[in-house]
């Protein structure tokens, strides 16, 4: 179970480890998006994504003794690396498991940081890191389905409503549901009024489509912009958490998702990855239930683009 | 003469028309910069650039028979842009000088906002921008050389100093002057303890050159990645400001500025002018006066940038 005090110990177990991100003001996108718009810029968090918050309340959650047998986690992207930084930052031992597509980039980035990478097919990845887990007794640290995750990723909700007291709504990207349900969690616990507001790619809104159905469903493989919300199927603990706590879910078309991380370099100087840009996408699509004085704080979750320059 | 009284006058002049950008904490540049990083995002303001600030308060300062008549400007930049605004939103007239090498998008930018555009030859268009204003009565709108340009400038010093009360050290990009002479004029005026430093290309360091004659030294024009920093010459009314009340004025190589536009995209997620990084070059560079346990705010002077997507 997630709970508020949950999220509370977890904020005392990781503060001094991870960075209080800034919520940002920025005006010039308000006539853009219809509101007063506030940014949560976790793009500037350690590693670049939130992800790191779960990670590292998991890791410090669990037994030394565990700790010192490594884990392992399956992820190309944002939370691969939080693990690694954690179990760096922990004297543990990551294993992550990266599909063989991965862009060298990330497989370096990832090893920079001391993680071991073991590559296999995308579809043999759960397989792998099981088997990783049972040989070698790593345990595996899975990027949403889990509470302590949950929690971690909560405190990102704690730290909104200490530094915007007076938002209105806050949008939230959607992959498998870890981050919406820790920061639903605490932000419902303390101000019940304030309005949570899912997003997904339209492409894969497994959220959507499974609160339709009324069950979890499991969708097909899609291709979207928005690689870190490519999740087949909400996750088991998340979906009840999502389904109780959050206002609404919308679905973002591909080309506002391009338009929304356009908006957000052009007119907002900031650097996010696409799937951080989703919200401002779904402003722009003018699919989000807000109004022109309300204080809208958009979740960026990460900032981990390749630059050119 | 400039006074924080006119600083005052400007921020109650012109501050329903701009907005106060943001303080932004950077925890990640922290070990790069060896100090608390924090930017004044002017980035984010209106046309992307600390200049509508100083145009708009020349302008609301001008007796309307005055303003009716028109502005010149001769700016290629951001200035010309500034004033381009200001005159649209008071509905006055501007004409903008521009020379002939000058991009496309930038000509279409300032007609987009309504402006004439005069194209000349570089070396010509202070000529130009007299002749225009003696045959057409236009107000000449100079970009530092003036008091009231100064104290528009000097609102954005108010709202560090609101914003971030414990500041220790402002870091400041000079061209002529115009932006350290404001914010230079508030802060010392305030909290005569907090430092002021300007920063300005190696390649054209007008300010520190002319301190070592103990004049105004006339430079030969240079080429520099810092655009918006190649004036000449130091301004007439700002050299006895800088030289009264700017602690430092340091110098930065070209190779700085590009890593500190590169830093403040890869670590920070911020979008700048290369002549808005200097400071960033200037403290990467190792030449600040700074301490670890500091906190210093890098003034972020502009964000016109093209982006290739």
């Amino acid at each position: 179970m997630i709970t508020l005090e949950k999220i509370h110990a977890a904020k005392r177990r990781i503060s001094s480890y991870i960075y209080e991100t800034p919520v940002i003001r920025l005006n010039g996108l308000d006539h853009l998006l219809g509101c007063h718009v506030y940014i949560k810029a976790e793009n500037m968090q350690k590693t670049n994504s939130f992800k790191i918050r779960g990670a590292l309340n998991k890791m410090l959650s669990m037994p030394l003794e565990q700790l010192q047998k490594g884990v392992v986690a399956a992820s190309s992207g944002n939370h691969g690396k939080g693990v690694a930084y954690a179990a760096k930052l922990l004297n543990s031992k990551a294993t992550i498991v990266l599909p063989d597509s991965a862009p060298t980039i990330k497989v370096e980035g990832i090893r920079a940081l001391g993680a071991e990478v073991v590559q296999c097919k995308l579809a043999e990845r759960h397989v792998v890191t099981e088997k990783l887990s049972r040989d070698h007794g790593y345990c595996i640290i899975h990027p949403y389905d889990d509470y302590d995750i949950m929690a971690g990723q909560g405190t990102a909700g704690l730290e909104i409503l200490a530094q915007l007291p007076d938002v209105n709504t806050i949008v939230i990207p959607i992959g498998g549901g870890g981050l919406i349900s820790g920061i639903a969690t605490a932000v419902k616990s303390i101000s019940p009024h304030i309005r949570i507001i899912g997003v997904e790619p339209a492409v894969i809104s497994r959220y959507g489509k499974s609160f339709e159905a009324g069950e979890r469903l499991l969708l097909k493989e899609q291709k979207s912009l928005a690689d870190a919300l490519l999740t087949l199927q909400p996750g088991e603990r998340n979906f009840p958490i999502v389904q109780q706590l959050v206002d609404e879910v919308v679905s973002v078309d591909e080309a506002l998702i391009h338009r929304g991380m356009k908006t957000l370099l052009s007119e907002g100087k900031i650097i996010a990855e696409p799937s951080s840009s989703i919200g401002i996408g779904a402003a722009l699509q003018g699919i989000l239930p807000i109004s022109k004085n309300e204080k809208v704080c958009f979740l960026i979750s990460g900032g981990n683009v390749e630059l050119q320059q």
